[in-house]
């Protein structure tokens, strides 16, 4: 069915998981695909770097048309394929006002999650600082604060949009469920919690759940004091 | 004609510039509109935070509808007002691919060079290293060196997503001016140069350029060993 598409992965990798989700809402399947190790810096391999010339997973391509970016190909395949699958682009200025401004938010959520849980995969030891860690965990915590309102002001059962499953919980999602999985307590982010439950279920989500988690299901707990 | 439009702004700031241009594409002139200055850090001020709770620029409001994030009004503009001024996505998906793909590629772009130039104004004195000084200016030459490519293969008095202006230039343009702005050479990346050529007395960019940098043209030469 989607024959014509690559994708070059990582799991547990947000961006990835993202452009994963996509494409099962879009009824893409049995595109190709290949699952690659961080660990074992496979994403700069010559295959990759073939692809993408950042050495960065994800890498996807559909014929010709390479969007490694994980939004770029989130709206690339929604727009090119607007009609397939699940719409993702709700109608309606208000209702894609939020939508956009919440997935580019999602930029800083996710920013500050990966601050806080891969600081030392991204900063070399003598430059690592205790005030910059305190830091993070505080900025995370503000951002939190930030997604809690939002979600409480939408009501209950709501997506991060409004009532349907748009773009911004495709870009959202990944990022909400590696904050559980790194031990963020559900009861001190309770709309946040409600939200992670709403959405882990769907069918998109699970066919694309991080297989590693699936694996090994306890994450590393870095988050309890979040 | 866009009255019912607000935004509040920093001169100098590359999101904030991207939305005015693209206002200025689609037309919209007229806004309510103020200009803010960071150093006095009126970004944090009541009037910004009522509208945008992370007390950043620029903050947009188009009559109920929040849209603060700059790559999040940039397409709500073009999908609210299509078939007004310029169109800035194009038809047919391997135009609109390459688009997407550099337009989120210019997040990168845009964080190598604020991490060389906003260095003091981001990290901490204590938390300052010259190593990372020196990883930051290397990451900004290996970035400038993959425009500088892209730019090559798309060929002479190219946009950045091919034979028209489009988002990718919206989004890019603001990061490319900074750049020469802060005393990169123009002869040591000549396609850049020249795409800055290329751009710079548009009508859209030159109604919105930053009044700052037109009272005070010579900028601070930060870039002049890159």
């Amino acid at each position: 069915m989607a024959q014509n598409m690559t994708l070059l992965w990582g799991s547990g990798s947000v961006p990835c998981w993202r452009v994963m989700i996509a494409l099962e809402e879009k009824n893409l399947q049995g595109y190709n695909q290949k699952l690659l190790s961080f660990e074992k810096k496979e994403h700069k391999s010559k295959e990759v770097l073939d692809m993408n010339p950042r050495g960065q997973l994800p890498s996807f391509k559909h014929g010709d048309v390479v969007v490694n970016e994980s939004y770029a190909a989130c709206l690339y395949l929604e727009n090119t394929f607007k009609s397939q699958g699940n719409k993702l682009i709700p109608d309606g200025a208000a209702e894609q006002g939020l939508m956009y401004q919440r997935m580019f938010e999602a930029l800083a959520f996710n920013e500050k999650l990966y601050a806080v849980v891969y600081y030392e995969w991204f900063v070399p030891e003598n430059e690592r600082h205790d005030s910059a860690r305190a830091r993070n965990k505080e900025a995370l915590r503000t951002e939190l604060g930030l997604w809690e309102g939002y979600l409480q002001k939408l009501g209950s059962g709501s997506y991060m949009a409004g009532r349907s499953f748009t773009l911004a919980d495709v870009i959202i999602f990944p990022t909400v469920a590696t904050l559980y999985r790194s031990g963020l307590a559900a009861e001190r982010y309770p709309k946040l919690g409600e939200y992670y439950a709403l959405v882990k279920d769907r069918a998109s989500v699970k066919a694309s759940w991080p297989p590693h988690w699936l694996e090994d299901p306890k994450g590393e707990g870095t988050l309890k004091d979040i």
